[in-house]
C-alpha cells in the first residue's frame, strides 16, 4: 500500500428548490480510500445522468433516504477496474455500478457488474443495455404486452427510456405516438424516428393535438411524466388498455408534500401495484362455472345471500333512494309480485 | 288478441340532484303492449335496486345514454313468463333481465335469461348468482387473483357486491378488512361475518382506523367507492398489490362535470384498463436475455443509442440540471475519462 491519490467528487451543497441548479453542488477533493478485501478501485469513465436521484435531494425524500448536505452525490457510472481485492474482477475489466459523482470509486466488488463490450459500447451499458433500455423493453413486452398494430403512446419520448421505448415499439410493429417536451425534442423525434409527435409544452392544445396525432384509441401508454398529460392520454385509451407508470417527472422537482395529485401514482410505482378497472361483461364466458361455484358455496353455508327486501310496487322509488348513503346491508330488492305455485302461472297476461 | 291489460310503471320525473329522492319519479299507467313475434310477456316479481342506473339519471350521463324525462326507469328484474311468442320460453319459466320499473314487461326473448332455481332462490338470481356475486367472484379470483393469507380490503362492504366479496375472500382463506358506511353497517359486518371493520363515515380518523384494523399491508383492494377512502387504502398497499375498481359510488351522485378527481378512475373502469407501476428490479431474472435482444436490435440498426454526452468532470452539475425541462434528446452522460487502449489500464490506482 503506497502513496494514496487524491480524488475529486461532487457533493450536495444545498437542496434544490424546483429545478436543480449547478450551484446546488460543490466540488470537493479528498484522498482516495484504500480498497479493503472484497473491494475494487475503479477509474470512472462515464457518469450517467438520471432523474431519479433528484428524488433524494430533498430533506423529505420520497424514494430512499434523503441525501445529506455535504454527501457525495449518488449516480451510476461506468469505468475500468484499476485495482482489485477480489477474484471477481481483474485490472482492465469494464464495470458499471453506483459509483457516485467522482473520478475514482472504491466500491465492493459485489456492487459492480462486469460489462460485455461485445454487446455494445461502454456508454450503452449505462443506457440502452442498462436501466433505460431494459425499462423500455420490460415495460412494453412483459408489463403492457404491446402487440403488433397497437397504438402506443410514450411520454418523455426524447428521454433515454422514451427513445428506447419508441424504437422497441416500432420494432414490435406498433403504431407509436411520441410526446416531446419542447419543439427541439419534437423535431428530433420526427426527423430521427419519423414518428407522430405531440409537444406537451403546447399544453393548451394538448387534447386536440393528441386527437390529431393518434391513429386510434391508445392501447398502451408508457408514462414517466404524470400530471395533466397523463390525464389527457388516459381520456383517449382503448378498451383493455395498459398504462405502465415508471416515473413521474412532472413531480420530481416539486418539494415533498406539494404533489397531492401524485400520491396514488407514486404508490403504484413504489409498490409495483396494479390498479385495474373491472366490467363484468368481459367475463361472460366464465359465468356458468362461476355461478355453479357460488351456488355450491351457498349450499355449504359459506356464502349467505343477505337480502334487504322491500315489498310493494309503490315503494320502488323509496327503495332506490334508500340504497345510497348509509344503507341497509345486503342486496336491495323490491318484491312486487308473489311467486306462483308450480301449477298455475300463465293466465294473467294478454294473449 | 283479446282485452289488453293495464300496466303500471315508474318514470323519471326530474333529474336527481345529488342523492335521488322519491319525488324524482312518477307513477304512470298504460296499456300493456302486445308481444310481437320473438317477444315474451313477463310478470315481474322482483326488481333489483342497483346504483349504476343513477349514472344515466343525468342529462350528461357518463355511462350510456341519459334517461329522458318521462322515460320508464331502467332496472333489472326477475319474473315469470306468462306468454311467449318464442320457442325459447314457455309460460311458467323463471327469467331475469332488463325489465324496467314496471309490473309487466314485454321484452324480446333474446334479452332474457332463464334461471335455474336449483342453483338458488329466484331473488338470488338478481344478487349472489347475478352481477353482485359474479363481480365479487371474478374481481377477486380472475382479476386480483387473491390468494390464501393475503390481506383483502373491501369498500362498500355492506353492499351486495361487498358482502359477496367479503365472504368469497374468507372462503379463499384471505384476511379480510371490511369498510362500512356508517355504524349500523359496521355492526352488521362485525356480527354477521366476524370481520375487522372500518367505518368510512368516521373520516377524520380513517387512516389510523385502517392502521388499527389491518393485519398487514393491503394485497388486494376491491373498491367501488373512490375518493379519499381510495387514497387512504392505497397509502397502505403492499408490493405487487392489486386494486380492482368496479364502481365509484362516491361520485355517482355528483352531477357530470363536477367530479374531476374521478376522471382517471372512471376511465379505468369504463375501459377495463390496467394502470400499473413499474420497477426494473422486479425483472432482474430476465435481464440477461433482454440485454441480448437489445444488443441484437442495435446490431441490426433497429435500435440506435442516441446519446447526449458532455465531456469534463467540472460540468457534471450542469449536465444534471440540463436533463430536466426541455432537455437534449437521448441518454445523458458525462464523460470524465478516456477509455484505455486494451494494453494499458491498471497503473493509476493506489495499490
Amino acid at each position: 500500500v503506497s502513496e494514496l491519490r487524491h480524488n475529486r467528487f461532487w457533493t450536495l451543497r444545498q437542496y434544490p428548490r424546483g429545478l436543480p441548479q449547478p450551484d446546488d453542488f460543490a466540488l470537493a477533493e479528498a484522498r482516495l480510500g484504500e480498497p479493503q478485501p472484497g473491494q475494487v478501485c475503479v477509474r470512472v469513465l462515464y457518469l450517467s445522468m438520471d432523474p431519479a436521484p433528484r428524488l433524494r435531494m430533498d430533506p423529505k425524500a420520497r424514494l430512499g433516504p434523503p441525501l445529506r448536505l455535504g454527501d457525495m452525490v449518488i449516480g451510476r457510472g461506468a469505468g475500468v477496474v484499476e485495482h482489485s481485492n477480489t477474484p471477481q474482477f481483474r485490472p482492465g475489466d469494464y464495470v458499471v455500478g453506483e459509483l457516485g459523482w467522482q473520478e475514482h470509486a472504491v466500491v465492493a466488488g459485489k456492487d459492480l457488474r462486469r460489462v460485455d463490450r461485445r454487446l455494445g459500447a461502454l456508454s450503452t451499458h449505462l443506457g440502452l443495455l442498462a436501466s433505460s433500455g431494459l425499462t423500455a423493453y420490460f415495460a412494453l413486452r412483459n408489463c403492457a404486452a404491446a402487440r403488433e398494430g397497437e397504438v402506443v403512446v410514450v411520454s418523455a419520448a426524447a428521454g433515454s427510456v422514451g427513445l428506447a421505448a419508441c424504437q422497441i415499439a416500432l420494432a414490435l410493429g406498433c403504431r407509436v405516438v411520441a410526446i416531446a417536451h419542447g419543439a427541439a425534442q419534437a423535431r428530433f423525434l420526427r426527423q430521427q424516428l419519423k414518428l407522430a409527435v405531440v409537444d406537451d409544452l403546447e399544453a393548451a392544445a394538448l387534447g386536440p393535438a393528441l386527437d390529431a396525432a393518434l391513429p386510434g384509441p391508445v392501447d398502451v401508454f408508457l408514462d414517466s411524466v404524470g400530471g395533466e398529460l397523463h390525464n389527457q392520454v388516459m381520456e383517449r385509451i382503448n378498451v383493455a388498455a395498459r398504462a405502465v407508470l415508471y416515473g413521474f417527472i412532472s413531480a420530481y422537482n416539486a418539494s415533498a408534500g406539494q404533489e397531492p395529485e401524485y400520491g396514488r401514482i407514486y404508490q403504484l410505482i413504489k409498490k409495483r401495484a396494479h390498479l385495474m378497472g373491472f366490467l363484468l361483461a368481459d367475463h361472460e364466458a366464465h359465468v356458468p362455472l362461476a355461478r355453479q361455484a357460488l351456488s355450491a358455496w351457498m349450499r355449504e353455508g359459506r356464502l349467505q345471500a343477505f337480502e334487504s327486501i322491500t315489498a310493494g310496487f309503490e315503494l320502488v322509488p323509496r327503495a332506490f333512494a334508500a340504497m345510497f348513503g348509509e344503507a341497509e346491508p345486503g342486496k336491495h330488492l323490491v318484491r312486487i309480485g308473489e311467486e306462483p305455485t308450480d301449477q298455475q302461472s300463465d293466465t294473467e297476461c294478454t294473449k
